[in-house]
């Protein structure tokens, strides 16, 4: 309910064409600051939206952000933290006051004041909510109560619930009455006197409905209900799977106890979508603000888990050096077989992760998928292994070694895709994170078995003498 | 403005606790499918949300889809097409006829027709747009001679706008008194006399304001734009960014012609983020639902470059034949360096990627990526190469192997730490996308210098001899 008269247009010297901050307009403003000239830091800044001055924060090098944020101290509010990097805004956060993060605090919605604090160290965190004013200090503690990633710490408690018997004009009164009130709401919850819901109303119905017409009669009785302990990935799903914008909260007893917004879950879908090509390879949150020390921490345990696959592997070759030393092309042929089958592999198990974090496979259709996998396995092993068996015939005039590649590369990529479709499924059976784990036994599969089936039938088939 | 009574908890037999149809539940179905009890199955799959109904299709095999779709004829309508997997959508679709299908469409807004219609051969598109009725028609059209993936593919031309002199009491009556209004909408656009965009209004906003004002008051004139022929990628990351419930869409002119909301938005988001795992694999779409001969198309083709690349790396080995013949424990370790050395590669590269993907790496902040890798890769490859070359040294009583191993461990994950954030980087700087093509290039760089580096030390360390 702003009257300010910003252009329609937003400042387009600011941002280049793919709508982020343009390296020309970073620059300019960190010459500012490091020339001290505080007036025309804030004169660029003040225009921009409080998302551009989160990325500006972020673009900023680390040694930089805390005289920029002097600079603009004040235009970094609640709403500009929300939109922040979590690892940047802890860091300007631990630069603050507790008095400072409380008033910041206390102008946002639950569920974004709570981001802002739930990461703080336990003692700050305290210093914060001492802080507070009681009503708010009563709504964060609540939601902090709540487990980390729980619909609870994602919903805001600020909403519009009205009794059935209300009409579409007291809801009006009301609202105009009111001065209170969250700002931003989409739909009214319809409660009943124990605060259960019992139907919801979009905002475009009771504009489209006469005064008179009671809230039960314009109100839709079926509506998606999220119990306050649901994980947010399950919140992220159900939004995208019944295109909600909004959806009532309740708690054990069913009463309604807050709101989430589909703003708030956007960033969710997106993060739990995006972190699999992380997780698959082993880069934890893979942020590229996370402090290198962290980023090691993640990294290292997971590349040392490969050294143990890879030390599997060593060890069946091991097993086969006397066959190499009678035919050393042996060796430089082997990775291949290993390497086009770790990678069928990977494709496999990409498709199989991916269908299982958007419900796609289920038990009803695993044993079909199975089969699928498997059919495209049996044509790009065949195909693969004529043209490689084929070539390597051809090359070492060795028509034998060309029938052996061929046939420990057929075998290397059907046991991929098993490997890459089976692997998931057990994990996510035994309810592990299949994105985290799969490509360790994948890659341990595809390379101990390609190495095995290669050099062991090169040496069964009397290829080396 | 639905006043059924249905219950305000969905059917709890149908769905199992992660909010997806039991395993029992599409069984029970099928049978009755099977049985030919018509009316038991409608009785079943009635209550169902559409999104349900859709995932019921999907999850029942292909070639009960026809009959399941005969059974419950009627309730395959746009709204559960709407939610369908493209693959099975088409599926059926194909199976109906032209006036069928124009009658499908016809009930649903622009964007939702035009998804359903954009996929179909030319022919059956021109026989669906002969069915439909004039306006209708021209709507479609009109949205189909937009680029795919486009935002004028995405938007629906259903929308409120409203000049500005009207007051709030103006805005309540003409709602009132339309009939045939988009049924969902969140904000009323004002426009001026030329039909472009002056400023938005929420419509929580409008319900909290007294009928006299003038809507030139109430409205917010900064808004987000969206020009009709922006990528749907780029519409995404907007909406995700400014937390945009809807958004006007313009076209060349400044012309407001359409409205892109969330709930269309949701699922490109997610596409979007979850592909990058896909991509960077060589799945291509990777949906389980492709018929197996288009999986193979896709996959294949990664699999042949991934040969290519196989063939450089088994080149580099084959200039050591000799060094291998003197000392073939060399063969067995070689794989190690080039694993572990891919496993840093891909990660350093997931993280790039994703990074890109969100707009977090932009030429401001390219030097500093880099510098941060290259700090990890050096963190990860010292310990990896202590680890590794001591081992190696105790095992086989030779510290000059495991010197080698050791540095040449180290050499290749700072390479491969390189070329993860170089490859990706070099991509989008030449409008690639970073996620398709990066994982051959970074895979090729590791195997070959892996192999390069170990065997090339070991031959000039003298280790052979």
């Amino acid at each position: 309910m702003t009257d300010e008269t910003e252009t329609t247009a937003p400042d387009s010297v600011a941002r280049d064409s793919h709508e982020h901050l343009s390296r020309d307009f970073v620059r300019t403003v960190l010459d500012l600051v490091e020339a001290g000239d505080v007036e025309a830091v804030r004169e660029k800044v003040e225009p921009l939206h409080p998302a551009d001055i989160a990325d500006l924060v972020e673009l900023t090098p680390a040694e930089q952000r805390q005289p920029l944020a002097a600079a603009i101290a004040g235009l970094i509010d609640g709403d500009v933290l929300a939109e922040m990097n979590d690892w940047v805004r802890d860091e300007l956060i631990e630069a603050l006051d507790p008095h400072e993060v409380a008033d910041i605090a206390a102008e946002l919605d639950t569920d974004d004041a709570v981001a802002i604090i739930e990461d703080m160290e336990e003692e700050d965190q305290r210093a914060v909510l001492r802080a507070l004013d009681p009503d708010d200090r009563a709504a964060i503690e609540e939601a902090l109560s709540y487990p980390e990633e729980s619909a609870g710490r994602l919903m805001q408690r600020e909403l519009i619930a009205v009794p059935e018997h209300w009409t579409v004009g007291d809801v009006l009164d009301y609202l105009r009455g009111e001065e209170e009130l969250a700002t931003d709401f989409w739909e009214i919850f319809v409660v009943d006197p124990g605060h259960k819901p019992v139907g919801t109303c979009a905002l475009s119905w009771i504009l489209r409905t006469p005064r008179s017409v009671a809230m039960g009669d314009v109100m839709k009785r079926e509506q998606t209900l999220i119990p306050v302990g649901m994980d947010q990935e399950e919140v992220a799903l159900i939004f995208q799977k019944y295109a909600l914008i909004s959806a009532a909260v309740i708690d054990d007893s069913g009463r309604l106890v807050g709101m989430i917004t589909v703003d708030d879950v956007v960033h969710i879908i997106s993060e739990e979508a995006g972190e699999d090509a992380l997780l698959l390879s082993g880069a934890g949150e893979g942020d590229i603000n996370e402090p290198v020390v962290d980023s090691y921490k993640v990294r290292v345990r997971w590349l040392i888990a490969n050294l143990g696959t890879a030390m599997v592997a060593a060890t069946i070759i091991g097993m086969f050096e006397g066959t190499i030393v009678k035919m050393v092309t042996l060796a430089a042929l082997m990775p291949i077989v290993a390497g086009v089958g770790g990678n069928a592999g990977t494709q496999t198990m990409a498709v199989t992760v991916r269908a299982l974090a958007t419900n796609q496979l289920t038990q009803s259709n695993t044993m079909r998928a199975i089969r699928r996998e498997i059919k495209v396995a049996l044509l790009n092993g065949v195909t693969i292994a004529a043209v490689l068996g084929s070539g390597v015939g051809l090359v070492f005039q060795n028509p034998l070694l060309g029938g052996v590649i061929a046939t420990a590369m057929l075998a290397n990529i059907v046991i991929a895709g098993c490997a890459g479709v089976l692997v998931p499924l057990t994990l996510a059976r035994f309810r592990a994170d299949p994105a985290v784990a799969s490509s360790v036994f994948v890659t341990m599969t595809t390379d101990s078995m390609g190495f095995l089936v290669f050099l062991g039938l090169a040496s069964a088939s009397g290829l080396t003498g």
